[in-house]
Parts: C-alpha cells; structure tokens; sequence
C-alpha cells in the first residue's frame, strides 16, 4: 500500500509544470523557473496566433486565458503558471476554474517591489489593458496601505521588443514619454509589469537613473512556484534534468527563433498546436 | 414571370457588400467604397480579436481568411472585398473557396501604380507577412515586365497608427529607417499596401518628397467593385442611402473610437461577434 502510494506520488511529482503566455514574453519567466527548478518537466503555451493580449478587452482575455489552461490541463500538469501580466489582470477567475494549483506573476512582483521600497512611492509600467484592470495597483494598496502608486500604459514596447529594438532611438523615445509622468513622483522602485520589458532592462536603468530599483516579476514567480510545489510534496526528486516543451498557436519556427533571447537558451521540441 | 424575375434581381441588388479586414485598417478602403457607391448596403468584419495579422504565419492568415468570408457569407452578401492587403497577400485560395465574387486590394493597387509610374521604378510598403509573400511583387513584374521594383516591410507602423502618433518623433524615425533603403533606387511612385499606412499620408509625403507618387490601393478598389457590380447587374438601384453596418470579434466600442478616424465618419450599428 505505502510502496503503491508512494509510485503515485513519484508519478504525480513527474508531472511537468504548465506555463502559458500571449506569444515569447512568458520565457522570460520560464527561465527564471527553469533555473531555479532545473529537474522540473516544464510545459511552456505561447498564444502566437492570437497575439498580443495587451490591446484587448477583458472578455476576450478571459476567454483566451480558459482556453490555453484547459490545452495545458490536457497535457497533464500539477502546476499552472500564468506568466503574462495581462491575463493575470484581467483573468482573475481562473483559479477557481482550473484543477491544478494556479500562480501569476502580479502578486510575487507586488511583493518584491513592496520588499525593495524605501520611500513606499512604487510606479508599475504595463500593457493598456494591465493598467487599467487596476490590479497592480489593488494589491500594492493593499499590501502598503500608506504607499503612493503611480502607473502607466506603454502599448508600444511589446510590439518594440518583438522587433528587437532594444536600443533604438524610438524605443528610448518612447519609453522617455511613457516614465516621464511617473518619474514627476519620485518613485524609488518601478514594476516592469509585462514579460517583454526586461529585455528592456538596460535601457529602462539607463534612462530612469541608477537609483531606481527595477522589479522583474519573473524571478518572484520561480520562488513562489518552488515554495508552492515544496509546501504541495510536488517537487519532482528526480536526480535528471527535466525537459522543456513548447506548444504554440502559431508559426513554430519565428517562435524558436525570437524565442530564444527571451528564454536565454535554444529552444528545442517546439510544436504547432493544431 | 418577368415580374417574378425582376423582383428576385431587385432583392439580389439589395443584398450587401461584404468587406473584412483583421480590424480597423480596412475601413479605409469602405470610406472609399462608400463614397462612390452610397446606395449600397455594406457589412464590415473587423477581427480586432486576432489582429494584428502582419506578422502571422500564412497556415493562420489562410485560416482567419477563410473563417472571415464564412461569417459574411452566413450575411447574405453579393460580393466579397478582402480590404486587408496581409489577407489578401497569403490567402491567394479565398477566390475558390467562397461562393461569391471577390474583390482584393492589391490589384487594384497595381493597376493604379502602373498607371502612375513613368520612370518604372516601384516601391512597395506592407507589412512583414505581405512582402515576404512577394505578391505585390509579383503582380507588378507581370504588369510591368521591364519594371524595376523594390519592397521593404514595415513592421511597428501598424501599432503606431493604432496608437494615433501620425506625427510623432518615433513614426518620423521609423519611416526614415523603413524607406531609405528603398529610395535609393530612386522610384518615382510607392505604394502604401497596408490599409493603415493611409493614416500617415501627410507624413510619407513630408519624408519622401511632394515627387513621390503615393498610391492607396484603397480608392482603385473602390473602382474595381463598382466595375464588377455593374458587368454583373448587381449595382444596388435603391433610391436610398445604403447603410453601413459592423461587426468586431473584439471590443466594440474601441473600434467604433478608433474606426472613426479610419471611416472618417462615425460609427453606428457595431455589434460584437460572438
């Protein structure tokens, strides 16, 4: 009975880790888990027929969010990570409606940022759609009653860092005059809130001053991925290093290609969902 | 009999002009439909929950293409008018496929560029997926034999049009970045194949030079559908003002906003597709 038990929970443990994004974005925060959980099986979604989120209604967000967790579900995961900003904003029922224990990358960056403030004035930068869902700024609030919060809406870096543009005169424009009107409050800490802008980092350092403290969610998510599989007996103890999977909507090749400085790495086993 | 016959043609006429586009872009091409033809009744598809298309793949445009046409055709059109130049570039089958007369915009287009040219020497702006697809290329040289004719894509004029920065520093450098390499070879007349790039008319015209012959597939299109209602005695003869209804995948009210700029007009009657 123990021993069959215990096969069970080695099978369930094997189980990969499911990661869905709008397209690339959300390698961003896949490295991050894969480098911290190197023996974990990860099953990585990029939406890149339907892409960008970020531009959209909340309804149809919400519609695509359920629609990439029911095609990770099949895969048979224990863990579903959504690592895209815009689907964790506008996309907050769908804990209730998956299986498996669900993370987003909102509350682990709310919590890093929350941890780096000194003067408690944070700015979060993100799609238009992120932004004005207001759930960075809810949880900020909630989490720093007394901290002053200031956002923003860039809806051209994504399409910017897709052209890898990432030091381009328009792209340092552009990002000039989406900060400018936050930079007037003095934050000490700015949340990159989209998976695209920390491919944007050295230039958001350069521009925003040496100072300011940039929070990539990514890293917050691993850990809090780690401590949710660790607080579950999930953890996969296999001694190998677990595999990568990709599935995308569309075009696997532009996908592998653009994918991999997101990711850091070259991306192997990269399917077309049909 | 007679009677019967000419009641049925009458309500033939009366049917609509179907046009989709993978969103606001193609309701540069139904102003100009609308403007010559006020009598007939036309029925917009904006796909604004998959767009932007220009850097899809062609398996996902041939697909969206075809899902389009079913839905308009499901409307009870008379002719069919693929008013997005991505679309109309990759999904070179529609014609077969549906059961209606279809009308694109690139022929127009390189009918009208031909007509224009004196030196021979074309250039053409689209989208990455339209000029990797060497259509526009390859239906000028048919036209043109002798012709010479470059092409460039330009990716980020899509969401810079979509943002409405029809004059921002970005644009400006953007359009310079885009268009140099092609005016080195001199040409005398560039073809605008995106329906968005219409939107910055003013400022090709600034940056290339008042010599520079633009051409907007979207008035010969305009030409073209009268020309085929009329060989086939399908021309609506309502004494009546046609009118002019919509559909989006997505946000409707975004698109009646943003659409009104395109149109040059306002927006009633958008209904969002489900």
């Amino acid at each position: 009975m123990i021993v069959s038990l215990s096969a069970k929970h080695y099978a369930s443990n094997n189980k990969a880790i499911g990661i869905f994004d709008s397209g690339i974005g959300g390698l961003t925060v896949m490295r991050q888990i894969h480098a911290l959980l190197p023996h974990e099986n990860i099953c990585y979604f990029g939406d890149t027929a339907r892409l960008p989120y970020g531009n959209k209604s909340p309804e149809t967000i919400k519609k695509y969010a359920r629609e990439n967790a029911d095609f990770l579900q099949d895969q048979n995961i224990k863990l579903l990570v959504v690592a895209c900003n815009t689907a964790c904003a506008l996309a907050t029922d769908l804990d209730s409606y998956v299986d498996v224990p669900l993370i987003g990358v909102i509350e682990p960056g709310v919590r890093n940022a929350v941890e780096s403030t000194k003067s408690g004035s944070i700015a979060i930068l993100g799609t238009k759609a992120t932004i004005s869902s207001g759930v960075y700024q809810k949880c900020l609030k909630a989490a720093l009653p007394m901290g002053r919060i200031f956002a923003n809406a860039c809806p051209l870096l994504v399409p910017l860092v897709e052209e890898q543009l990432f030091t381009h005169e328009a792209t340092i424009l552009l990002i000039k005059e989406y900060t400018a009107p936050l930079m007037k409050h003095t934050p000490d800490t700015v949340i990159l809130g989209c998976t695209h802008y920390p491919l944007l980092r050295p230039l958001f350092q350069e521009i925003l001053g040496e100072n300011i403290i940039l929070i990539d969610p990514a890293y917050s998510t691993a850990l809090a991925v780690q401590k949710k599989l660790r607080d579950l007996n999930q953890l996969n103890k296999s001694p190998q290093k677990g595999s990568c999977v990709f599935f995308v909507s569309d075009d696997a090749p532009k996908f592998k290609e653009t994918g991999a400085l997101f990711f850091k790495n070259s991306l192997e086993l990269v399917t077309l969902k049909i």
